[in-house]
């Protein structure tokens, strides 16, 4: 057994896989309606104006803008109603000065026109319209191109599509766009100990868990996850997976990267590539292994479900966020109060995971082998190696899940 | 043309449509890997207790804790190897006084063993194992059980199934789950004025852009959204689509709810179910219908985009959530300045949207048909109906998209 002979700060880690973790460049084509938060991958121009044509932004009356100066509730300006435009309509009907024309919000503004009444500022009366409230010129109407003009930059390289960009993309008529492929990963549990879903494990296996958390924290974060069945603790077996996901621009083992009977992935590694770290000062998660072959990105997560969950939260999800385009999120943090004392490791980066309770951050972890530390936390809290506890009712940020 | 007689406040409508909202209580199975951001439609109960033995939390030796008792860096005990469990390994060895077992991390702890000492604390000699530290009975040993034990509650009815929660149910050798099945929502643009992507409008036309962003509104809030084609403003073709979607549990037409021509929404609805609200005091999106036929919600949204998004945000978006039994967001809100003074409309209550920069709230609101007003969003501010400003450096609450 080789012990770690030393570990490296979380923060070390941290800007060395920001370092490694490149954006991947490839474009791919995707419908809009399956769009919702990719990364779009070009400038995207407006090649039409939007609205294409004036329009009127009210249900009410066209008219010239002038024919109603110092209307009021009790002197109103009288108006001969000449036609009605609905939304859609294509009409030739012109405003002149004391006409109006009915019209529908959306409708083109006829022509002649410089503003609309809003509806509950008039009053039919036998043929005439009373107008109660001047407008000004421009007043209710929409002008072409006010949305967006034909050759504005709309939409940038690296935006998230989201519901309103998806709009931005509907409005220019645009079906299809142009996002960045998704990073691959490939995940693969490894070790002798790891029974397949499905099967009766033997008196000394434990169910795969790792394969599953991963798999659905690399796809949350942007990326295509595909599962491996589980890896012997072999230098043949480790090598045929590897040979195997040579495309995948990501390979995650779980277990395997402890010490023990389990140096082989980092021999495996330091044969066909580069072992970058191994060992992090973080708790749990420990025994980390980063490394790269060619252009892959290689990890071995410790096999215990809480540790490796944790890694996948604190180290893996940021450099998969990155190789996605993705932000970094801004909205899943919040700032809570502790709801007792913690006490960590003086040296070790601890995460503690939390549930949010009566609006107090609530400790849940168990141990880190426990994945109910996990199922039960909403979120967690970090502590700096340079903290041995943290008082109760003291404010800490949590990272939400 | 019927102008709105009375519009009802926000609050109102929200607590209309809470009570409305139903959630759905059907189930539906997907395997693991599939169940990520669904809720859970069971209680699950530990049918085996993980982990599944007593097993090692470390590498190192399992010893008889007793042994090591005063242990120290001048004066270590010494130990027999026995032998070595690896992870997966059916050992039948046994640890007597005197005796140590190596053992990886998740080994079985090998039988009359108590504790297991790291091997960071241990030196082999010759044939003999040094201990530097005492361990006391049960350290860096997982009992059986000790994350859940057999029969223990570790889901409940109602979890929203992530990647600690996805990694409790394959510990426990779970691979499909019932989850609620999502509640289903028809989208239908309606009104002569809208153009199908794809097509070319006509000059009285703009595309079709809000049932691309409610249907991706839909889907980020739990919800299965099947889009349909545009629907012309009259009764036979409005009453043909609900004929078609009778099976949907939402339908949201888009247009079709202003006043003007477009009441035919109204009165279809009136005929066939019941008109619940129409007109809200918001701004943008007042002219907001909701009815119901039989069990079924029916949303006629205005027409202008930003409107009609806006009240999606508002409105739909928490009555989805409370269909899929989704909590409504705790994580994405957050506090900013606001970057400059906004002026709002005394008894409507406004949405802003805004942009964060340089963490400050900018507002980016354009006007209520503007499409890039939501496209350069990330959130929006609510600017309460009594307020008719808010000044420059300001607080908000931002909600993120």
């Amino acid at each position: 057994m080789r012990p770690f002979s030393s570990l490296i700060p979380l923060e070390d880690a941290r800007s060395v896989l920001r370092e490694h973790a490149k954006p991947v460049l490839q474009h791919v084509t995707v419908r809009i309606e399956n769009s919702a938060a990719r990364v779009i991958a070009v400038d995207v121009e407006a090649r039409i104006n939007v609205p294409p044509f004036a329009r009127s932004a009210m249900d009410g009356y066209a008219v010239v803008a002038e024919d109603t100066y110092g209307a009021g509730e009790f002197s109103p300006r009288s108006l001969k109603v000449v036609g009605v435009v609905r939304a859609g309509d294509e009409s030739d009907i012109k405003v002149s000065p004391g006409h109006a024309v009915e019209v529908a919000t959306g409708a083109v503004l006829p022509e002649g026109a410089d503003a609309v009444v809003k509806v509950e500022r008039t009053e039919i009366t036998d043929d005439a319209l009373k107008v109660f409230k001047p407008v000004h010129p421009q007043e209710n109407v929409s002008q072409a191109g006010s949305d967006m003009a034909s050759g504005a930059l709309v939409l940038k390289h690296g935006d998230v599509l989201h519901p309103g960009k998806i709009g931005v993309l509907a409005a220019l008529g645009i079906e299809e766009v142009e996002v960045l492929r998704k990073p691959t990963v490939a995940v693969a549990p490894t070790g002798n100990e790891v029974c397949e879903l499905g099967k009766e494990p033997t008196p000394s296996q434990v169910y795969d868990v790792n394969s599953y958390t991963i798999m659905s924290l690399a796809e949350r974060n942007g990326c295509d996850a595909t599962r491996h069945p589980v890896v012997e603790d072999t230098l043949e077996s480790i090598g045929a997976l590897l040979d195997k996901v040579k495309e995948s621009d990501v390979v995650i083992f779980s277990g395997g990267s402890s010490v023990g009977e389990r140096d082989i992935l980092v021999d495996v590694l330091a044969e066909r590539g580069d072992v970058i770290f191994h060992g992090v000062q973080i708790k749990p998660g420990k025994p980390t292994l980063f490394g790269k072959i060619g252009e892959q990105l290689v990890f071995g997560l410790p096999g215990y479900p809480a540790a490796c969950l944790t890694v996948g939260n604190a180290l893996i999800a940021p450099a998969l966020r990155k190789m996605a385009s993705l932000p970094e999120g801004k909205a899943n943090r919040g700032r809570f109060k502790l709801a007792k004392r913690v006490v960590s490791t003086l040296g070790r980066h601890q995460f503690l995971t939390v549930r949010i309770e009566n609006e107090m951050a609530v400790p849940v972890f168990k141990e880190s082998g426990a994945i109910t530390s996990l199922g039960d936390a909403e979120g967690y809290v970090e502590i700096p190696d340079n903290m041995d506890f943290v008082e109760k009712g003291e404010i800490v940020e949590v990272v939400f899940f």
